[in-house]
């Protein structure tokens, strides 16, 4: 009875600071989406107040004494004693960070992000680099004040995917780099598929229905979302009930609005799926980066460049498009949409040589926070990494180094979560296959995927953060990561496509 | 030198406070744009916890010494002496209220406002009444707390309109209504204009394109600010680099988007024209709201209804609508958007009947908060106070007293500021057709509404709160509120129109 108030009061502690960090979250949406140039550093400064708002109230001492007394407390259901002792960890951490650190960090995040523009209108580094530079130095202090075993880029890793570490990643890409590159040796050997019919002039308000239509049928509800247009697509939410994905449209190349937007909408699907009762709570909220990006790149790719997927919506894309579209097969489609090809965008990229543009920024971040590199020395090593690994001169800085906003958020140890997802996709989907009997035919006859949904709702996303990416992984699939099932999945994949 | 610290110690503490109170208002706006039906209830909640955080900021201890310190010092200016003495007062006032008191009417305001919401879809003002009951009984609460020296409806007007009491408001709607009522007599015996080529249809993407090209004209700054589409038109800012207006549109009635355009940016070009260094304090807000109203109702009626305003703007506008308004004079054109006849809706309202519709509301809010009036009995009141004052049969409940949603926000004491902007509005236009020479004669043939811009932010924008309205209205006029300035506008306007 006393446990149940205790646990009523760390339930309303904890709901009050979700509210100010959601409310972040609006101010953000806003800014990539609707903000007005003008606006951009009072916004700057909002955020930056909210945020430092938000973590006074995570140090508050009476969470403190609410959680000590709650980890001791008996009768708490397994669920809740979770939810306590992962809060109790954030606590501990958040407590190593001062206001003045929290402040400075967002406002030095919301300055970096605008030299990042800049650099990008001037299409050179040296606008963005001095900005950079405080930035970094900033996250080498956040390793420092998390503390580390091995390397300070395990404490940055660890905030994005709990237990990531340098020694489990370096494993992870040596384990895949070989025969990734044996792969894509095979697949150049062969004739270069044909995909100039994607590069036709697509409008764009009939790319937004198309886009808006696709991401119905999914399984996007959008009486709990919403989808709009920024410069970057990315999906934020505010409680699991209002989930924003956002969209780009090039009017000249189809695959870019249509593949983000699944994409978008795999991310979306499971923010739906979190259980709102649990708002605010660890439970409610996404297990880790890395199972987060597992649900977009499922739907993407292992859903969204099938040929089942297109066997059915083709015919239906062609009521959208008909005229760009009237002579193009399913498998000259579904070849295009899986062409292999080294490139310089990681947004881009194909499903194979995608990982080398993770590994390269992996690589560079953690030379970065170890120290061996310095900010202005980024361009440079950059270029050289593009051309010894894919082969690809990169000929400005805007197609290098500036492509991705993340470091202009701080984000130092996220990209290597994309190539986690993926692994973790190939895994779940092998799984959802053999546990789902005629899924594959399911789509290709009816368009419907409401079956694998309901898997990923039951098997990932009611779960919140209960267990761990790996646990949850071997729960799934009786196996912890294992990318011999993306080599698998991609041999499988790009042998039929590109023959043998 | 201390009392410089001091007083920069006091706008640190404003402008966190500024920027929790502009993100609620970005969450608000949000709200009433793009939020989707099932994020209701968790943005209600977001938007209760940071109004009781800005509370708790706003009546904290640091606040009230440093406050308290800079009464006494001396060495500041009169701007900064204004700053701390209208912030000392607003510190005593919100100290009445506990932060239970402000959660509770942040949350009851929310659950009105979908009551409200819900009441206009089923076109019955009984599934609206239990919770308006609710916020009535809150804002009673409120004007006990505020206090207040004859009428507690007293202490309600105040927050909206300093110094404004029932004394006297009940004078000002007295002296306006006999010569009120005897000018709709007169023009109700002469021949009705004719306006139905503003009912033809109106293409919606070709109407938001007309409203943000009169925007731009008009001197609206897109680059600190934007327009979008809501159920009900209004401003808000983040600041005064992010102002932003939205607006309605009918295909089936041009009148409706156009002049809540005009009338929206007069708004906006007030706020974009606050001193943007003075954020978060009170110089950096607005007078009043009937002075942020005269500033609206400037542009919309006195420029945007006047003969000269078409004879430039009528060529362009046949430009966005050839078809429509091919054969129309302006002469004609400026008839119809001045036609007046007895109606029901007040945003819809001429601007003579628009009096009436504000004086019902204010001699039932009157009563509401007196008590000799229950939330129950509130559409038979409305509905006889409709067919006595303005002769109309008030058909049902969505027409009648479901019409405004600002009692859903728990605004009681807010409608009279409309038609106190009326008349300051009439007072200022006056006064700057006599300071600007050929203003008349620069619109007619220009289009240049640039001088009575600039005329408006000297006079009235750049000041903020440092002179209440009165005081403003005196500075700008040499004369305080007169409603006669607005009855000889009114006559002269109308006796032009109708003919004699």
């Amino acid at each position: 009875m006393i446990n149940e108030e205790l646990y009523k009061q760390y339930m309303g502690l904890m709901r009050r600071i979700a509210d100010v960090r959601y409310s972040v979250a609006v101010l953000q949406w806003d800014q990539e989406t609707y903000l007005p140039p003008k606006g951009a550093d009072f916004r700057g400064q909002q955020i930056a107040t909210l945020t430092e708002l938000a973590h006074e109230l995570m140090t508050g001492e009476k969470l403190g004494e609410v959680l000590n007394k709650l980890v001791a407390a008996e009768g708490l259901s397994p669920q809740q004693t979770k939810n306590v002792s992962i809060t109790l960890e954030d606590y501990n951490k958040q407590k190593k960070f001062t206001s003045a650190f929290v402040r400075k960090m967002s406002e030095t995040v919301s300055a970096s992000f605008h030299a990042w523009m800049e650099a990008r209108k001037q299409n050179d580094f040296s606008y963005f680099a001095p900005k950079l530079a405080e930035l970094v130095e900033l996250k080498k202090q956040e390793a420092q004040l998390l503390g580390y075993e091995k390397n300070p880029y395990d404490a940055l890793l660890n905030e994005y995917e709990k237990g990531a570490t340098v020694e489990m990643l370096d494993k992870v890409f040596n384990d895949i780099k070989t025969p990734l590159r044996q792969l894509l040796n095979e697949v150049e050997s062969k004739q270069q598929v044909d995909d100039s019919f994607l590069q036709q002039h697509f409008n764009k308000q009939q790319q937004m229905e198309w886009g808006n239509y696709l991401a119905k049928e999914l399984g996007f509800d959008f009486e709990a979302g919403r989808q709009d247009l920024s410069e970057h697509p990315f999906t934020t939410n505010f409680s699991s009930q209002d989930v924003r994905i956002t969209t780009r449209i090039d009017e000249h190349d189809f695959a870019n609005m249509t593949w983000s937007t699944i994409h978008e909408v795999g991310h979306a699907l499971y923010e739906q799926g979190l259980p709102a009762e649990e708002y605010g709570l660890p439970l409610g909220e996404y297990t880790s980066l890395g199972i987060h990006e597992s649900q977009s790149r499922i739907w993407e790719n292992c859903v969204g460049r099938g040929k089942e997927f297109w066997q059915f919506y083709l015919p239906k894309l062609k009521t959208f498009f008909p005229l760009q579209f009237q002579n193009v097969e399913v498998a000259d489609f579904v070849k295009a949409i899986n062409k292999v090809q080294p490139s310089l965008i990681r947004t881009e990229a194909d499903e194979l040589t995608y990982h080398f543009h993770v590994i390269i920024r992996y690589e560079l971040e953690k030379k970065l926070i170890e120290g061996s590199l310095q900010v202005a020395d980024i361009p440079a090593y950059w270029n050289a990494q593009y051309k010894q690994l894919l082969g690809v001169d990169v000929p400005d800085d805007k197609h290098g180094c500036l492509q991705d906003v993340h470091w202009s958020h701080g984000s130092f140890g996220y990209f290597p979560t994309y190539s986690l997802g993926s692994f973790y996709a190939a895994q779940f989907w092998q799984k959802a296959q053999e546990d789902i009997p005629g899924l594959a035919n399911q789509i290709a006859t009816a368009g419907t995927t409401q079956l694998l949904l309901s898997w990923l709702r039951q098997k990932v996303h009611g779960y919140g953060k209960f267990y761990t990416s790996e646990e949850l992984c071997k729960m799934v699939t009786s196996k912890t990561l294992d990318s011999a099932s993306f080599i698998n999945y991609a041999r499988s994949k790009y042998n039929s496509l590109y023959g043998n």
